[in-house]
């Protein structure tokens, strides 16, 4: 089967650990483990990865030299290089001796007159004071906003279109090779009025990117990996249940976390509807599970039986708990 | 004809410019134009580049938050990415429509037992005053000395064994793929005794390392791209003249210098001892001259011509000058 793990920040990135280099290698390391069996059992596989922590640091970091400005689309590299060669390094690591993995940067073609341009919404970089951030705003041509943390940057996260390396993605996993790419959802370029491609100062949401990169592929499945293990209907509730397997139509009906399950469930849904393909959301550690049916959350287009309402659930058992 | 171009920072990056990214994307812009005709003669095409004021930049960014430690394989795999990406960008802007790029991350294994490593030479990141240098060297474990320009911090150069990714990267090009890889020398890593792999503290001679992947590409041509048009002898005298051809053999009784020329002429020679192949060492404009055997400076094992003694020389002309 050829399939598309995402790797959320939250699997990749354990809780309360800083961003120092080890620790990474570390969470990096047991996500490597969890995707290891996927990949050695044969199947065609590609993983995508967030970057958000990363990205922030850089960005951190960047402001100690404002005098050599590097527009957003180059830390989105530098963290897809960093993480990118981490995830298969480990790879390499735990799988079968003479196994081919290859880590891609990815350039993800935006629309220049997509909406969120002119609404840009995407929190990123430093917290300041509000007079601070709108000096920098007036200095640096930046939009700053207001949010719990105090006041930030915040830039457009416009619609991913195209996935420019698709073909040679496509063509490597052909020959079995192990591809990471599209790390925090690709680099964002612009198609200016010559034809000719330009880096845009944007971030592109990693499931969305994600769902689009396996629609290109023609993948079997599309699974979004976290720290949860399951999605869940009213969670944080006494009533907290697991949804073993759901139709994209009676997810339709409800709406989840914006920052969290949100974009999972209309990237799963998007790439379900339009290929007839299947979706999962689900713990890092159950990758294989997953694509079993005996783990996680399953999104299709059809229910598993003619005569289900379009929800299974489970109860929370030990193993459902989530683990925040 | 399979060739590995390995473009200098002085043929990417112009001098007096500041590393500000739409400086960095001008240069690189310049070298993708002079690489395009290669590329579009249907040559199976492997771009090398350095990172030296790239990764010098990370370093002094990342003294902004001292208590998130990277080990030095992470800037080089963060600059990696974000100079294989804007190649690949700007190739694509002037590549006809439909041709294929990769930028990949590239891992080279050195030995850690290299004798490098007990004796590191190479100067990287920030100048500081000697006490300050002596204070981080005990604090993080560095070596530091001292240079013309004050004392910084010393890593080893070990011997690059082996590019981890050169089968994949064969396959790339067979299919036609242009190939962006093995930046700045290629990420360190070393294989622990239970035979995993880990990064390293260290960098990688670009040249050795671009060396290295042509011959485990079976590569027809190595090419060293910098800002000067040839290999000169007596360089910076009235004397100077550029080599036109020279075999190895002659080359082996000069000397050249060892920031610049040097690594080149090493890297060159060792290609082409071993292979029987051809190297060339010019100015990026000229890139397709050079494998022409119109332009540059061309290494081979034997003569030109049978009664020649290994060398032929030409004049310094307006096109031979070099430009600094």
């Amino acid at each position: 089967m050829r399939i598309v793990f995402a790797l959320g920040d939250s699997a990749l990135f354990p809780h309360g650990e800083t961003l120092a280099g080890d620790h990474q290698a570390r969470g990096i390391r047991d996500a490597a483990a969890a995707l290891a069996p996927v990949c050695a059992a044969g199947h065609q596989v590609v993983i995508t990865h967030g970057n958000g922590p990363q990205v922030g640091l850089l960005a951190l970091q960047a402001a100690a030299t404002p005098d050599i400005p590097y527009p957003l689309d180059v830390p989105d590299a530098e963290s897809a290089g960093m993480i990118g060669y981490l995830i298969e390094r480990q790879l390499m690591n735990v799988l079968p001796g003479g196994a081919l993995v290859a880590a891609l940067l990815t350039q993800v073609r935006v629309d220049r007159h997509d909406p969120a341009f002119r609404k840009p919404g995407k929190p990123i970089g430093a917290i300041y004071a509000e007079s601070e951030a709108r000096a920098l705003a007036a200095e640096r041509g930046w939009r700053v906003a207001a949010n719990a943390d105090g006041w930030q940057r915040v830039v457009a996260s416009p619609a991913p279109l195209e996935i420019l390396e698709a073909r040679v993605i496509e063509m490597l996993i052909e020959k079995n090779v192990i591809v990471i790419c599209t790390g925090g959802g690709g680099i964002p370029v612009i198609e200016l009025e010559d034809g000719s491609l330009t880096g845009i100062e944007a971030v592109i949401d990693k499931d969305g990117a994600s769902a689009l990169l396996a629609r290109q592929l023609r993948a079997d499945w599309l699974v979004m990996l976290t720290d949860v293990d399951a999605l869940y209907l009213d969670w944080g509730t006494e009533m907290a249940r697991a949804v073993r397997h759901v139709t994209t139509r009676a997810l339709a009906t409800r709406e989840f976390a914006p920052g969290s399950m949100g974009p999972k469930v209309r990237a799963a849904c998007g790439f379900v509807n339009k290929t007839g393909k299947r979706a999962g959301i689900g713990a890092l550690r159950d990758a294989s599970a997953i694509i079993e049916g005996a783990a996680g959350t399953i999104i299709s287009v059809d229910p598993v039986q003619p005569d289900d309402p379009g929800w299974q659930h489970g109860r929370p058992t030990t193993h459902l708990q989530p683990r925040r």
